[in-house]
């Protein structure tokens, strides 16, 4: 038996109806799979994968930004808290193995950049349009248009 | 149903046989009672909680210092990669409703500050001793002789 | 007499000829205008800043990743060693009173991220495109097409 | 000419007016042999560390667990947001090539653990007693009774 792949999915403490519906549907997607799924136990989009993760019966694991598991997501399987404010950031991508983007504000722009400096493969789903800077790549990174495809890239071998 | 109690397990990253032993038990004990017992992932200690918590099928996560999960102790349950190397120690302590000491080299006493810190209940149990100034009180802090007393103190009601 | 401001100047760890006298060249009129110039502490764009700023007797804060001193680009002023890898982003651009962006790889762009989320307003010069998700606002985000240009910016009196 | 020492001074951030005077004259003394003084920042220990070492003209950089400027004490030469609560014990101690506790609360505490965990020398004065557990070694930590062999222990080449 091989060992369970981590995908984190990362997006902001809003979304709106539209958004959290594919959230959650990716966290049901994930579940599926058999993928334990990694977030910022938050509100919003971080809510919603939580959500549908729980629906399916999978795991999910919220790293907090606070010392207080109260202010956890409802439907986390597990919370860890970080106590470190939005440097947690870097720890939630960090733990997955490969990273998908949903949606997101500016801490889901950070955690792009944080993702890709440890080498994690980014999945974007309507979440920020990045370009480099003039003779730079846009290294490790793949857009997606609907969270099946999402989690298709996601769990690709590598190429 | 009350939520599960997370319980942090902390240590050195080489343990004797003894110690390794009684982190094994620690870690049996805590499973048996239900409790998500946390750690540093690592080696020692923390590798012997997680097997004992793996023996009663319980369940462990362990927040590693590296992005490399890889490096993580073979028998723990869910892994975190914080990527911020001995700055974990402060998830790693948050992350527990109380925390229990064994045994210990310079990062568990490092973990025991943090854990007071932020306000983590602390038990000792054969690690080190510490004497605040003068002046000074050792509040929230208490010691156990055995893996049992250790766990009975943890789960204690706060008094 | 008013305090001093901080100004977080953020970039690549490799920057060509050209960028490189670009942040020289911030780094002397940031010196010029009295600023603290607060950096990475590392090679590239960081390096070149923390030379502009010696060549005009400014002072410079170069905040590193690691924990050894030595590693730290040879113009700085003064090292701080965050000891905590890509976690010490955070507190790069949170010693800003303003951010400026300029050239920049995976690590500048979670820079911008955690600025805006810790509300420090950002320059870009040069650096990564950021369109964020539909529905979503660039607030706090201005842009510059020269260093004078991203120091003006910078240092005008918010509006 | 020799790079400059840089020495971290760690405390409570609540003080006796005994310790402070005592953290004070550490301030002065350290800015007459020309060391750059880092400390958290806050107030207590590390308000009056900071004011030795303005009256005698030296600097200080203080390492703010904050993202908020204003919160630093006001003596300090520079400040350093590093917004991430406890966690910038880590960067407080490895800043400094050598770590001088004086008094102290938890936090202080931890800052000696995460100090040995790091490499840097300790040398203690009227702070916490610590004594490992059973077969481990006090290794790299020195106890001083005044402040004047504080500074000696913390300059006096390595033996």
């Amino acid at each position: 038996m091989s060992a369970p792949r981590y995908v984190s999915v990362i997006g902001a403490g809003s979304a709106t109806p539209e958004l959290a519906a594919k959230a959650e549907e990716l966290g049901e997607l994930l579940a599926d799979r058999g993928c334990i799924v990694v977030c910022g136990g938050g509100t919003g989009v971080m809510e919603a994968v939580a959500r549908g993760v729980k629906r399916r019966g999978g795991v999910s694991i919220g790293i907090l930004p606070e010392a207080d598991r109260r202010r956890a997501a409802p439907d986390l399987t597990y919370t860890v808290c970080s106590a470190m404010g939005h440097a947690r950031n870097l720890s939630v991508v960090a733990s997955g193995d490969v990273v998908i983007a949903v949606g997101g504000a500016w801490g889901t722009l950070s955690e792009i950049g944080l993702a890709r400096s440890v080498g994690r493969p980014v999945i974007l789903l309507d979440t920020w349009e990045v370009t480099p800077p003039e003779g730079g790549e846009l290294d490790g990174v793949r857009r997606a248009s609907t969270p099946a495809e999402a989690v298709e890239l996601a769990l690709a071998p590598p190429s």
